[in-house]
C-alpha cells in the first residue's frame, strides 16, 4: 500500500507521542508543558488542542440534544433525511471555509477544488463501510437489545487500536496499549446498569456481528485518516468536499432504499423542529471536528476525544436532567483518567 | 524515627522494583526472567515468590471457607474464641520451626527466642491496631451495611499505598501508583452488584469511619512490615512469635469483654465444627504467610497477593457453588490484571 511506505519514512511514531498533550489540555492537569517547543511545534500543539476540544465538546452535546430529543417525544422525522443534510451541510461549509481561503491565498496546487481519479478513487470507500455498518446495525438487534448494543460497541475502542496500529504502521507503546485496554473497560464499566450482564448471555452470531461492525467502524475511521494523510499539504476542506460529496451521495441512494415513500406521501421535512436543526447542526460541526482530529491529530485522540465526551455528558445529564451517577460511573470514569493519564506517561518510556 | 534512617541508608526501592516478579510468577505470564539474575538474588526471588503464592491460594481459600460455612449454616461458634486459637496455633508453628532450626544451627543471637525490652516494646503496637478496627467495625454498621462496607474496605488499598510511602520512605514511580488506584477501582468494580449504588448514599459519619478504619487497617500492615524488616537478620519465627504472643493477649481480653458468658455457659468450643477447625487452620497459616510476605517483600506485594486472591476466589466459587460472573466482575478483573502489569512495567521508568 503507497500510503505504508509514506508513513514509514516520515513518522518515527512522533504524532502518537504528541497527540496527549491535547487530551491533557483538555481533561486534566491543563497545563501542558510547551515552554521548551519550538514556535511551530507551538503552533501545531495549538491546533491539535483546539479540534480535540472541540470534538470533545460537540460529541458531548450531540448526546446531550439526543437525550432532550428523546425526552421531548419520538422521534418524528426521518433519520435518513437528517444524515443527508448533515452530509449536504458539512460539504457546505467546505465549500465556504475553501471560498475564503481562495480569496485570501489564491487557488493554489494544494486548495484547488479540481482532483485526479487517483486522489478521488479511495474517497468512497470509508463511506460505503459505514454504509454496511449502518445495514448491519438493523439486524444486530435479532441478537442483542439496545442497551447491550451500547456496551458491545466499546468494542470500537479495541478494534481502532488493532488496526490503527496495523493499517497505519504506527506504534504504540506497551503502556499506552495497556491504557487502551483500560479504556475500553473503563467505557463499558462507567455505562454499566442492572440489565447490562444480559449481554454475557449474547449469542455467537451476534458476538461475530458485534465484532465485524466494531471492525467496520474501526476501519472506516482508520482509512479516513489514511485518506486525509497521504496528501499531507493537500488542503483539508478540499479533503472534506470530496468525502462529504460521496457522503451524500451513498445517504441520497439510503432515502431512496429506506424512506422514498415516507417522503413522497409526507415530504422531506416532515417531524423537524428547532432539536432536529440543532442536531443536524452539531452532526455537521462534529463531522468537521472529525476529520480535523484526523488530519492534524489522529484516531487514537479521537477515541480518547469521544470517551472523555461520553464521561462528560454523563456529568452534564446530572446537572440538566437531574440523572443520578452510579458508582459504577465513578469507577468507570477513574480508569478512563489513569487511561488517559497513562497513554501520555507511555510516551515517555520510548 | 529509627526505622526510617535504616531504610533510607540500604535501600533504593530495590524491593518495590523486584516485588512484581513474584505476582507475575502467579498472575500472568508464569516466565519470569530470572536467567541473568545472581544466585543468591535468584533464592531470594524464589523465597518472594513461595510466600506470595502461598498467600494468594490461603487468602482464596480462606474466603472460600467462609461462603462455604455460611451456607452450611449460621456460624454457632464464638469468633473471639476462634481469633484467640489462631493466634495460639500460629504461636505453637512458630515455636515448632524455630525447634527445628534450633537443632540444626543452634542457638544464635539471631534466632534466639530471648529479647530486649528495646527489640519487644513496639511489638504490641499492630495488635492493638487491629483491636481498634474491629471495635470500630461494630459501629460502622450504624451507617453502611454489610455489602456496602464489603464496597468500602478497598479504601484499604488506597490507605495501604500512602501509609507504605509515608512511614516507610520507599517509592513508587508514577505509573506504579496509577496501577494502585486502577487496583482500587478495579477490585471496587469486580464486587459490584446491583445494590452497590446505596453506597453513595453513606453519610459523612459513615465516610469518616470508613476513612479511619481504613487508615488503621494500613497503618498495623506497614507498621508490622517496619518492626519485622528493622531488624533483617532476626530470625522470623521469632519476630512471629512475640507477635502473636501479643495478639493471644489481646483476643483473651477480647473474649473476657464480648464472649465471657457464653464462654462460660456453653464452653470454650460450642458449635465448633470440621469447617471451623478449617478455618481456624487457614487462618493461621495465611497469617503466617502474611508476616512472611512482609519480611521477604511488602505490603504492596501483599495487596496485589489479596486482590488476586479475591479474583480467584470468585472464579472458583463459580465451579463450586455455580455462582454466576457478572460483566462488571470480568471488567473489573481486566483492570486488576491491567494493574498487576503496570505494576512491573512501571519499574522500568527509574
Amino acid at each position: 500500500m503507497e500510503y505504508r511506505k509514506i508513513k514509514d519514512e516520515d513518522n518515527d511514531g512522533g504524532t502518537v507521542s504528541n497527540d496527549i498533550e491535547n487530551l491533557r489540555g483538555i481533561g486534566f492537569s491543563g497545563v501542558a508543558s510547551v515552554s521548551n517547543v519550538p514556535p511551530r511545534e507551538q503552533a501545531k500543539w495549538k491546533r491539535k488542542t483546539v479540534v480535540t476540544v472541540a470534538l470533545t465538546f460537540l460529541t458531548s452535546s450531540q448526546a446531550i440534544l439526543i437525550v432532550w430529543s428523546k425526552r421531548a417525544g419520538k422521534y418524528e422525522y426521518s433519520v435518513t433525511t437528517a444524515n443527508f443534510l448533515v452530509e449536504t451541510l458539512k460539504c457546505a461549509l467546505s465549500l465556504a471555509a475553501l471560498a475564503r481561503i481562495w480569496k485570501s491565498e489564491g487557488v493554489t496546487e494544494d486548495n484547488r477544488l479540481s482532483t485526479t481519479l487517483d486522489e478521488v478513487i479511495v474517497y468512497p470507500i470509508p463511506a460505503l463501510l459505514y454504509l454496511v455498518k449502518n445495514l448491519l446495525q438493523y439486524y444486530i438487534f435479532a441478537y442483542v437489545d439496545a442497551p447491550g448494543y451500547q456496551i458491545l460497541k466499546n468494542l470500537n475502542i479495541i478494534s481502532t487500536g488493532v488496526l490503527y496500529r496495523i493499517i497505519l504502521k504506527k506504534k504504540l507503546s506497551d503502556i499506552q496499549w495497556a491504557a487502551f485496554i483500560l479504556l475500553c473497560a473503563g467505557c463499558t464499566t462507567a455505562q454499566l446498569n442492572s440489565r447490562s450482564d444480559h449481554v454475557l448471555q449474547t449469542s455467537l452470531p451476534g458476538w461475530i456481528m458485534a465484532i465485524v461492525m466494531a471492525l467496520l467502524s474501526g476501519f472506516a475511521g482508520v482509512y479516513t485518516e489514511a485518506i486525509i494523510k497521504k496528501r499531507p499539504s493537500r488542503n483539508i476542506n478540499v479533503q472534506n468536499f470530496w468525502l462529504y460529496i460521496f457522503g451524500m451521495t451513498f445517504n441520497a441512494i439510503a432515502i431512496l432504499i429506506q424512506d422514498f415513500d415516507a417522503v413522497m406521501n409526507k415530504g422531506f421535512f416532515h417531524g423537524y423542529s428547532i432539536i432536529t436543526t440543532l442536531m443536524i447542526l452539531n452532526h455537521a460541526l462534529s463531522g468537521i471536528a472529525v476529520s480535523m482530529v484526523m488530519k492534524y491529530a489522529d484516531n487514537i485522540v479521537k477515541v480518547y476525544s469521544t470517551s472523555v465526551a461520553m464521561l462528560l455528558t454523563a456529568v452534564v445529564s446530572v446537572l440538566l436532567f437531574g440523572f443520578n451517577l452510579t458508582l459504577a460511573f465513578f469507577l468507570g470514569a477513574t480508569v478512563v483518567s489513569v487511561s488517559v493519564y497513562l497513554h501520555s506517561a507511555g510516551k515517555l518510556q520510548r
